[in-house]
């Protein structure tokens, strides 16, 4: 079965391995006309580069990417857009010793039940270099969101038991913190935990926020394809998330209805609004115009310094002790692989919901394209 | 667009309105050979109605199923199954209010900004009788997966500020209390939570736990259709689950490393598990072979009898007293259906999974089918 | 695997076999605000019922549709359409002989090995009533398409060896005699043929001819999704035909470019049309705004009374004389399913290319739907 | 919307244009342990190459494919498999003057319609470099075929007037006449037809034929994703195939009932063959064991040296002469392009066909995958 391709209109398919030639993605239904450039894709996929912090690895990686296809003249012509990335960085030789055995928390093992055997330099298709071709393709969701008038910002929450503060957003120090927290003073303090986590050869979680704005009502298709549905399994599909919220998320379990419910209220120009957002702007699985708010949990890194028990492919219970480096915090740089996901699934949403009435389509094909 | 269809091998359709003339499902995909009844089906049909306790409304409603395709002479043929569930106790007078206002934490609103109009008698589509095909084609799912040797076992988790204790877990409590707790004393306070919530004219939500075990290693694919990325999509596709989590869920964002990794270990005859299951069962998107466990997180009943502010279809600021049957808790009625949509998840990744190795195929085919 | 859902944006989904309680279709994608009734739908089925006329057989079939789900007040609510036809007059005695052995032309022997078994009465899904559900969604994506000025007419071209003189089409001639035949003279030589096809306890083919009008230019997607190709799936998917040709179809294999290409051609107002039509309205794929022109050829009926040879499913070489009652041809009363399947098809397109340019959709929402 | 994708297992999605960077294909769903390398792939794509005849361009196109990912020590690893081919030789000095109007035969004005304006270098998109995607991954597909004992001839049938004689059918005659055609006679014949042709700067058209060995019955899926119908798709979603033919094609239109049938016949081990194939291999639109057979009709290639009146995108009427370098006839170099999308289409029915029985899947993971 194929598992690498994500949505129906604003398809991509990404392809890869972290030690192989490069990654890449594919976008087939990229409306014609968009202004596209390198730099438009590029600054995406620097924001998940490693080696910009102590935070994480010292590895240099270019990640350049090329435009092979799709566009003419600095704009998209309708017909698919490949983008690719060579690897160039990648050594081999530091992650041969895991062909033998399985790290735990990571997909070793279930690569080799599924399939037989599995390339194991880096991780090779479950390696984290994988997200590129999502930040890749993400990065022209998100251009084309923009032309509709559609922002998001996507930021780091929590790390271990460090939260931002909301009352203290700042929304420069997403970009200036190695944190990406909103909040400079949570920043310090989830540096100085994470440095404890690197002294005890140990790792740690976090939580991602992405908040959408500018959203039209009634994106989103009842039942199966609800907005938040799929904006759920876009954001699980990302390595190292176990949990995801939208508006109040798991809070609502504890709530009570008069509590939880939005009131709707009209301005006098006619505009309908919620008083609060516990919904995180959807209904129904449909849109309803105001913020959309959600919540990814990551787990800690799992290559971790410290011994542990494993099981080797010879079926022998072995002590392993993982080299190589690794990022104490995975969270910082799966920002942008969130804020990807949200923009390839809002810009599906976008399109599918322009056939939801007959007269969309009389008014469409009246006007004579 | 459409938004009614699920799944890729194991497809399925549903249809119906609260107040239309009927509900059903299309099953296109079920393999031929499965002994297959209509008590196979109704009996899960069954665990959802309401009128089961005082918890739920007192409405009767039927829900017979016919089976109209899809069968001869008690086995699955191959062929699409359709699954009808005739409406019988709807009042459509019951309702006619509503047609002129938004109910806060309902559909109406998102609805009329998409379509234009709603079929507004019990929430048309948007009403909790949609899942009736869900649970419908989930007892077909379930079936299949059980001559597959899986198992799965739902349950509320907790009600409101109420949990149950996995120490006091009996199995026959979960379909004997009203709760559909597994523990009697937890569910005997949720009770009275819940009595207090009724008097207070408001509701309450609370959380649903599911367990799936037999699961071969191997299920899921790579990337985007990671087998928790679509049960992430199947649970959040319910009306009124707000958020979603595998295994430690949220819990991991707090956790280290050394703590949420699961180590490997090999028993004698070489058969290797995981000494822990912080993953829920899902290493990088496949199953490890360990019991899955997720979580849904379900808000309160948007229905409550307290007074609300709202707006009418005219634009007017208005207050209006939802009146009516409504239950104050939503939990014990979904927990068929969260079972129902990771039955349909799994059933879906068996066939997938098929064909992961070219030797499947070579044996597959060389036996002369 | 499921092979019963057609379509990406107006899906369908169709369901029944020859004596099951019923057939069906599940429409999932239709736009809300199609005015729709009972009447639309039956017309279309009416024109697909045998008992006609001597071509036909004697069976009573009411096929009366019933819409059980997706409209409201007269107008599709934009979910799901859920069409269904009660079997009334199949009496299973008829056919059980034929659960011993293996029609030739028939697909008894392919869904045996394919499945196991079969549902043996009438052929079960692959009798020729499966074509009810697609007509039943074909009626109302014609009646959607006329909406949006896109005319449909389909009609046979030829039975046996006797062609319709184009130069003496009469419209009224193609409901008014039994072939379907758009000439009266050709018609009557054609009945001819087929009585005396019958008097030979033989069966004959034909070919069947659709012209789409009032298509704007632009639809089908490049490459895969061509408009060609997927009216040619969806007219070879119809069981019975074994070719597609679209405009010129087989002769331009003996054209030369000179004679094949269609000159463009500017009028005073600056409308491009061109001076032939070889190409039968498509140009790579994309419709091209003239008339599209397509043709289907018809196998003979496999249901002939002259003793055959074949063999029975204990695998024994037997001479069977098929009774029963069977048309001499198929070709009349699939004239309404082509048309079906046609217009299902240029519906999926007219949806999708309303997100060919980013311009269309910055219009769309700009607009403050 | 995305037409760039095929098949729903064995998925490519092809992208590219004719003068931009490179062209390429990501297959995504290949199972895992194929043996696969650069050659395997380049045979293919020899086969497809200009310039190695007269009968076809000066041109030199080296279309050196490249595999990015998705193999590992020399086999397919299950994860995607991305393959490039750079544009080397492609000087787009030559088409500079297309842009400014409509080429008669070619997709110039609807991709214009369609998009608002379009990369016109050599046709871009809609060029038939485009196929260079579908010939590597479909010798993928057709590896994996080789490997369950299924085999592909294809072959030019015909071209123009001049039909190949399968009574002197030689199959070395494919790979080493210009034509592709089986028989030596016929092929000299159709050069001096295409000598002809040039010599008055004309093109002409000709049958693809494709004979399909080892099919396994009980492929394809009933109702819409019969096997003759995907392939039908697959062919005719080739540029320039105007009709599509499985077995005997057009021909059954004017046949009987009691030639057209092919009756069946045990041999004593048990073994159920058709006595003949009218058929091409496919009853009900599932694969019957039996040889399958299917004709592609392609028109003559448009880019002809007479002049020829078109519209400029102005649009004014304007006389143009086409320069550059143009084969007079596609057929030879589409006759590996048939062969890819046929065995493209096999591959995904193949893997289909693995759970249409309960038994299959107790079986498959009753063994312990």
């Amino acid at each position: 079965m194929s598992g690498s391709t994500f949505n129906t209109f604003f398809k991509i398919t990404t392809w890869g391995e972290s030690h192989g030639k490069a990654l890449g993605v594919v976008i087939d239904g990229c409306p014609a006309g968009l202004p596209l450039s390198v730099e438009d894709i590029q600054v995406y996929l620097d924001r998940r580069k490693p080696g910009q912090s102590r935070l994480s690895t010292p590895r240099k990686e270019d990640d350049a990417v090329e435009i092979l296809s799709g566009t003419f003249e600095g704009r998209t012509t309708g017909t698919p857009i490949s983008l690719l990335v060579r690897n160039t960085s990648q050594r081999s030789g530091d992650y041969s010793e895991i062909a033998s055995y399985y790290r735990p928390g990571h997909a070793d093992y279930t690569f080799d039940r599924k399939y037989g055997f599995r390339d194991y330099r880096g991780g090779g298709r479950s390696s984290g270099r994988e997200t590129i071709g999502r930040v890749a393709a993400g990065a022209v969701a998100a251009k084309l969101l923009k032309e509709l008038g559609i922002g998001i910002l996507t930021y780091t929450k929590a790390i271990g038991p460090v939260t931002a503060d909301m009352g203290a957003f700042q929304k420069e120090a997403i970009a200036s913190t190695p944190t990406c927290m909103p909040d400079y003073g949570a920043s310090r303090k989830a540096e100085e935990y994470l440095a404890a986590c690197m002294e005890n050869r140990d790792s740690a979680g976090g939580v991602i926020e992405c908040r959408i704005n500018g959203v039209p009502a009634g994106l989103g298709e009842p039942v199966f394809e609800k907005l938040d549905a799929n904006l759920a399994k876009a954001v699980m599909s990302i390595g190292a998330v176990k949990a995801f919220e939208i508006g109040d998320g798991c809070l609502v379990s504890t709530a009570n209805g008069s509590a939880n419910n939005d009131c709707f209220t009209a301005a006098a120009d006619g505009t309908i609004t919620k008083k609060t957002n516990h919904a995180g702007g959807i209904l129904g699985g449909i849109s309803d115009g105001s913020e959309i708010v959600l919540r990814a949990y990551v787990k800690p890194t799992p290559s971790i310094f410290t011994e542990q028990e494993t099981v080797n492919t010879a079926g022998e219970n072995i002590r392993i002790q993982i080299k190589g480096r690794h990022d104490p915090i995975i969270v910082p740089r799966a920002v942008v692989v969130v804020e990807a996901m949200a923009a390839l699934t809002l810009a599906d949403a976008m399109i599918a919901n322009m056939s939801s009435r007959v007269s969309y389509l009389k008014d469409f094909y009246s006007r004579g394209q």
